[in-house]
């Protein structure tokens, strides 16, 4: 039972839904189903599919997120960034338009959807990890421009192509002196209405005297009043606009995913990234929503959450599907309690399925269009590049790496060049670690940077703090580092190498130490560690290299110092302004603080 | 003067150079010469290329490398595991045997030469430490073994086929019916003999008198006698085995790379593994070398000398270059000082392309499929598996992934998988970060792990020691963490997180200490630091982070304690075991050691 219940989080909320769980679920349902239905529309229009199919991506994946997911409020369906990288993965294989096309968006969701769940039953969350917050945010940034550019064609009622944004634009202004002047207005109008609301409509409400949350909710419907008054206006004046047309009426077909090797090895990395990329955009929502309530999420089980809702999107004609930010704090927002809340959301998007479609006949594109611009945009977020060239240079180049790729060449290497931007330089500051020459804090057992404090050192014994891991990126520094600071120190006799900082040792450092070992050795110099943590020493027990140590290990660097050098921390208490200084000036000025 | 002598380190040793270098260097030239004739035919053979591209290999790249190396006892030219690389991208992209597969090694040796030159002049040497101890380890056992199974069908004197280990011997299998028995005995003597000779030549030549230092080198002739006697020996027994036939006389062509940019892109990656393995390789041999003699060498200058020195491979009908282990040994050995042996050994080359090349007609294959099969296997290091599985298990899986990977898949693939699996293995490790909650050692200033050490605790303070680098592989589980360690002490008022082995913050981090303090501050709980280093001060100064701070910042974790908690640190000079074991007591036991 509880090894089922780790798997099947509804065991345990089930058991306590009562009355009261079930009324807030439900009026939550119907806010979000209110939303979902034009964004579901939308977001399958941007992932280049016919509208009906963000509908089925909006039934039975939820259905199943609800028995297996760990987030009580997240809200799982079609979102944006995830449909665009479907359409560039899809559109890599098929012509859109095509079954095929409609077949590869079917596969994607089935590949995504056994990665989760592998990545989910081997524990393999931390993956996720290589995707930094700077890269993350570049990639919501840039990939909101592309959608927002990549609708504005709908918008203006022409054609245009490209998958990147000088293609984008290029041809939008090629193909500008065609703009249909009806569908211009129509979308204009949809847009302006569709900021305002979002700016304008909550606190309009508030004056007119409707309670605070209700206003809330209230102003999220903007998309749905938009929907309704434009098929109301293309009803009544037939402008000859495009429209959305006939939508299937009915619950999902089943569906089978195509067996074909060639395509799923085709597939298989943007799977990959869409499975990724649509994990972190659901898990941080997730967090942040669970924090507030003080409950908490298992990063591990949403995987297998948000896997088995792809595979279901992959049963049920859908697309890829993930947890969507602003849907899911409408969710939270309109007070759902329990996953329960999204399988009602589901029966909704059913019911509109089989009763709601002919209405969406006379829907406009470019209303869909507009609809999309306005939501991604609020992802935008162009102050963090001001932010994190404040704060570090390393992240501000992962962020403008992600960024500028991915606006010149498209997602997927957007992403990929984001992530070995910041795997390199993590690496790079890695191998050029910071070493720092210390000597004692007259007075203390404390021991810190000569370049930065007065302490007192002694010619005979050179203290070095490693302030890094060692491990094969570095360990090639670290010699260096070490045997330039020795050739400047003719009297010197040890080296003890201060390893509070170091919090592992790998085998190819291990092999550098033992090259340092024997060059100092040679020139008659021991080599001694202080401070070395438990892991460590555990380690280092396991080689021979303690055997052959010329020196000893210290459990503190006052230790190390009291025994090599007895005449310093004697008098160190009694030690005047003028000795200390002197002893400092012996350090070399070489390292950088 | 100064800058053109940072490229030009023949500018200085040049200066001093006198009779007695010159007889040392030439002596050196002589023996290396002798050595380098079967070694240069056979690998580039090994490399799928007409015996004499070696020879044209082994002339202007080591004139060239004598100017530009900062390695005064590197003997660069043809060496087995480059060529074995050379062999994997040409015939990826040509037919062995045609013109296009030799200037497609032309262009490897062109593309890596830029490669390896922009690399230096961009000081861009510290991407070699990607390739980690365990990876070049199993790559090198990989590759050796590769080749000498290679090398079987010539010295059965059959044909057979595989770029990996399982291929090649099935194919071998296949074809062992039709062995040539006169090859196979020719082929099996010179292996005998090679083998032999490398054991117990040395030996038997000391016992018959020789001085130490003449036998060793003598011992290295082998090959060399080798050679001659099977020449002799089918002029005289015209056994009708396969040789090497016709070598053409004379200096090397000069030769102009193809400018095809779809080959150039075809071949890009290749090279870059080019570049970067001969780099890695000559480096580690250069400052062994150079180590012995209290020399030193330049990283970033060796990568212009080897660009240099393929630079000049490629325009000189030649092939990838790189220093030799075996053949930079012997010429260290053989006395050499500087790098002009080097230049003498191309002089050397030259006149046997002049003057020998008729004699190396009726060479069998077999005798140079036999040197290269010695020369490999003694490269192979089998003790290494031992030894690093017993040091770290994510070491051994970085070294295994890297041998399996390449005999079962090639070298390319093997090389990539060791440096995706170390890459991915260090960020793992640092993704689950060692934390320790800390109390202190009675009667001292030093706190340490309440899991190994006897310390004093107290319930409203907690102490962290977070054992890792902050950064976006590990921010989650650093949240994580603190989460847990708090939701367990429910009179908490005060968290403070020892930074003394905190090397960095990055923006993802920074992030999650941010959330991690408001959802302290939200608990009634105070967010403190304590012996935050001075890079990592530098760089908080520059964000809000201070400025919200919830506590203080402390010089040490002592002060820390002292200020928050001034009944414990008064006491703790007289505490007694009793009153520390129970303080023990009320730390949780969750955290790992």
């Amino acid at each position: 039972m509880d090894r089922l219940g780790r798997y099947l989080p509804i065991l345990h909320w089930g058991r306590t839904y009562d009355r009261h769980a079930l009324t807030s679920d439900a009026v939550a349902a119907v806010i979000v189903t209110i939303m979902l239905i034009p964004q579901s529309l939308a977001y399958a229009m941007l992932a280049g599919l016919p509208p009906v199919i963000g509908l089925y991506a909006s039934i039975l994946p939820l259905m199943v997120y609800a028995l297996f997911g760990s987030s009580r409020t997240l809200s799982v369906g079609p979102v944006a960034v995830v449909s665009l990288l479907t359409a560039a993965a899809a559109s890599g294989v098929a012509v859109p338009g095509s079954p095929e096309y409609v077949a590869a968006a079917l596969l994607l969701a089935l590949l995504s959807g056994l990665i989760l769940v592998g990545m989910g039953i081997f524990r393999l969350g931390f993956v996720a990890n290589l995707l930094s917050h700077p890269v993350i945010s570049g990639f919501i940034t840039a990939s909101s421009l592309l959608i927002a550019t990549g609708q504005l064609k709908h918008i203006a009622g022409i054609k245009a192509e490209g998958a990147t944004l000088p293609e984008m634009l290029a041809s939008l202004f090629e193909n500008l002196p065609a703009t249909h002047w009806p569908t211009l207005v129509i979308g204009a109008l949809a847009m302006a209405f569709l900021f305002w609301s979002r700016r304008s409509l909550k606190p309009m409400l508030i004056r007119l005297g409707v309670p605070l949350s209700a206003a809330a909710l209230l102003a999220r419907t903007g998309p749905v009043l938009v929907v309704a008054a434009s098929i109301a206006a293309v009803i009544l004046l037939e402008p000859g606009v495009a429209v959305v047309g006939k939508v299937p009426q009915g619950l999902p077909p089943l569906s089978m995913p195509v067996i074909d090797p060639a395509l799923w090895t085709a597939l298989l990395p943007s799977a990959f990234l869409i499975a990724l990329i649509g994990f972190v955009e659901s898990v941080s929502v997730a967090q942040t929503l669970a924090a507030k309530r003080r409950q908490s999420i298992s990063p591990d089980q949403e995987l297998i959450g948000l896997g088995m809702a792809n595979l279901a999107a992959a049963l049920s004609s859908g697309y890829p599907v993930t947890g969507g930010f602003a849907r899911s704090v409408v969710n939270f927002d309109a007070g759902a309690q329990t996953p329960a809340a999204g399988a009602f959301t589901a029966i909704g998007i059913a019911l509109a399925s089989l009763f709601l479609t002919p209405l969406l006949y006379h829907l406009p594109i470019a209303v869909l269009a507009a609809t999309i611009i306005v939501a991604v945009l609020s992802l935008a977020d162009f102050g963090a590049l001001r932010r994190t060239w404040k704060y570090s240079r390393a992240d501000f180049s992962a962020l403008a790496a992600t960024l500028g790729v991915t606006l010149l060449d498209g997602v997927e290497t957007g992403i990929m060049a984001g992530i070995a931007v910041s795997v390199l330089l993590h690496l790079w500051a890695s191998s050029h670690p910071h070493v720092a020459v210390i000597g004692q804090v007259p007075g203390t057992q404390h021991f810190r940077n000569v370049l930065r404090h007065s302490v007192i050192c002694t010619p005979e014994v050179l203290g070095l703090r490693i302030d890094e891991s060692l491990f094969f990126a570095n360990a090639r520094a670290i010699e260096n580092v070490i045997q330039h600071e020795v050739a400047a120190r003719p009297q010197l006799r040890h080296v003890v190498l201060n390893c509070a900082a170091v919090n592992s040792i790998d085998a190819s450092a291990l092999e550098s130490l033992e090259l340092v070992m024997h060059r100092l050795s040679d020139a008659g110099i021991a080599l001694h560690l202080s401070e070395v943590k438990g892991p460590v020493m555990d380690r280092l027990e396991r080689s021979d290299f303690l055997h052959h140590l010329t020196g000893q290990v210290f459990l503190s660097h006052y230790h190390a110092v009291e025994a090599l050098a007895p005449e310093v921390t004697c008098t160190s208490q009694t030690a005047h302004p003028a000795a200390t200084s002197q002893n400092v000036a012996l350090q070399s000025a070489a390292l950088s603080p």
